[in-house]
């Protein structure tokens, strides 16, 4: 899920990611509560009106950023008191009102108020930790079925007709778990947006997430707590805090045991392309990661033959496109030699093609790895090459 | 001709240009000279193989740039000596070297090096400056008569085979006086690259500039001189340099009645909406201005209701389109509220979208003017509305 964090993907126009075959983007609560606020996002229909975004939007509790953004931030049984980083104004996050909020921007999937567990933590603190993430995540679902239906799809209005409804075919549904999400037909990439309209799901889908730091114990027992309040799908989060790579993939291998094989899994805030396969292959179906993004602005471009790093002198006048095996309208285009000049010269455009070429090979990746799934087979690429740099 | 100052239409990649109708845009000579160098430039190509445009470039001689973007300026019969902005490092240009630049560019129509006279400027200043540029002139055109054929066209070579010759049909050759570049059919807007392949022309073309200050007598005499030294177009420079606008028509009228009518005119620097209109109906055939881009760049956007000021908050909550009247994938898609909240949020994406939809609007502008002129009329658009703030 590329990141759209104020309702954009940093640089690249809708239009685009359609056509490089994004079916979901994840929007940050915590920013768009702060700027343009939920209220704005409401009137024009949620975030899919709002953004004109007629697929798959998800969005997260904003418990996350609470903790690695805002100042002076207060944790209590009710909620987190924090600072807004843009004005240092003051606001307090209950899972009552992070689950309001993502009502109001009316994503399909939102997120359970959480408490991401620091690393490294005691055990005292991953227990504590732990078991308020579970009393939040009860009265984050609490709070949502008493208040989904004020979900503000019927308003949704764009100026253009072809975008009259979100989301139909990619919305999770309450009823069926979120499989619908993955019963899409993936193989056609670019999907005409107006058959995917006429009837929609009418709420929205909440998902629970399983904390419990780097203890197996206390994610067995984290994920038999959210399974036990019962949620159409489930998250894994808490990971990718600065543990050792071998670590996490303990832990979400050995978490993974614990939940649903017939709901959506989804481990959050990972990962580099060879991550992604790997956690695939161990059962994954959603990721989101600012990796491709934020990379892709600092002239990190992943590529079949390893890590480019753009602005390197190397690449002044070499002709070649970027990955000789991508099928992006960047690689299909434009040398390495003008894109080294376009980051060097701190050019928009810079930002903006090498977040499409990272974002093409993300989705690539990711549609190939489902093409192996339904093969029944393995993924198996030299994707232990990707995560290196390029020789 | 959208200027695309270093190889690049800041934030707009070039499949976009195209959709637009862009048939032509400029590049810096200045710019380019300093970064990534004329060298880099040579052998990718030129600029159509560097940046992949297969249609028309122009590149303008520096001159105005050293001018006015430079530090520590010393003008001799020479040339002048400038440091660059970039690092202080020092250059010297020549109508020579300006020229040999240009060829190593590539661009199809390339511009004599002339000195930009300053405003206010008294009768001994304007005289003096307008006889330097004749002088220069000369040399310019001497310079490219014996260097014309070192242009890399035969060298251009791009990752893909679809962009193998660039702008072909859209040269203006020497031997034709530019009169090609007037002739495409300008209805189909969105040609398939493809067929503009296969034949081209071999040399650049050079245009003349004609300088004068304010003086009209003067303006009379550098015409006559320009045309003397003899080009295949003819640019009218030293306009838009504060004058007051009165005083700009009233030069630009009286210019054009000395230039001929079979020949390519190129009015530089401007302008509004308003005014390119205005330009076009008293005569001028090629226009070029940072303003739609730039505006574009501080939210200031050019619609046919008036100029929107697009962080207002009168827009926070607008589901209308930006310009209701405008066909561009920004109007048929993104709401004010959002393209709002994108510009307060200083996001990248703002930049994108803004600058297309001013550029779009801009190229429509023109589009309906050949219009006009194809049915032998004066264009007769509501453009007194445009460069006012909407209502």
């Amino acid at each position: 899920m590329p990141v759209g964090t104020v309702a954009t993907v940093k640089g690249v126009p809708q239009d685009i990611l359609e056509d490089l075959g994004t079916q979901i983007i994840l929007g940050n609560t915590y920013h768009l509560y702060l700027r343009p606020g939920v209220e704005t996002v409401r009137r024009m229909g949620g975030l899919h009106g709002f953004m004109s975004w007629p697929r798959a939007i998800l969005t997260d509790s904003g418990g996350f950023q609470v903790f690695s953004l805002s100042e002076l931030r207060k944790i209590t049984e009710e909620g987190v008191t924090f600072r807004s980083h843009l004005d240092g104004s003051s606001h307090f996050f209950t899972p009552e009102s992070a689950i309001e909020a993502q009502i109001g921007l009316g994503a399909d999937i939102i997120m359970a108020f959480d408490e991401c567990t620091e690393y490294p933590a005691d055990a005292a603190r991953m227990r504590a930790s732990m078991e308020l993430t579970a009393r939040w995540a009860a009265r984050s679902k609490k709070y949502f079925e008493e208040h989904k239906s004020e979900v503000p799809w019927k308003q949704y209005s764009v100026p253009s007709t072809q975008y009259s409804v979100p989301s139909t075919l990619y919305s999770a549904s309450a009823t069926d778990g979120g499989a619908s999400l993955l019963s899409k037909d993936n193989r056609s990439e670019k999907s005409d947006n107006r058959v995917l309209s006429t009837e929609y799901c009418s709420t929205q889908a909440l998902f629970g997430i399983v904390q419990g730091g780097m203890d197996r114990a206390l994610r067995k027992e984290s994920a038999e707590r959210t399974i036990e309040i019962g949620f159409p799908g489930y998250a894994i989060g808490g990971l990718s805090v600065g543990e050792p790579r071998e670590l996490t993939r303990e832990i979400v291998e050995s978490t993974l045991e614990h939940l649903p094989e017939d709901k959506p899994r989804y481990l959050m805030g990972v990962g580099t392309p060879e991550e992604i396969v790997e956690y695939a292959n161990l059962g994954v179906d959603m990721m989101d990661c600012v990796l491709p993004t934020r990379a892709a602005r600092h002239g990190l471009l992943f590529t079949s033959e390893g890590k480019v790093s753009i602005k390197q002198a190397r690449y002044a006048q070499d002709s070649g496109p970027l990955d000789p095996n991508c099928g992006c309208r960047v690689c299909q285009r434009y040398s390495r030699a003008y894109l080294r000049h376009l980051y060097a010269s701190n050019e928009v455009l810079a930002q903006v093609l090498n977040t499409i070429h990272n974002l093409s090979f993300y989705l690539d990746t990711m549609q190939r790895v489902r093409h192996s799934i339904s093969l029944g087979e393995v993924s198996r690429f030299p994707s232990a090459v990707w995560s290196r740099p390029k020789a």
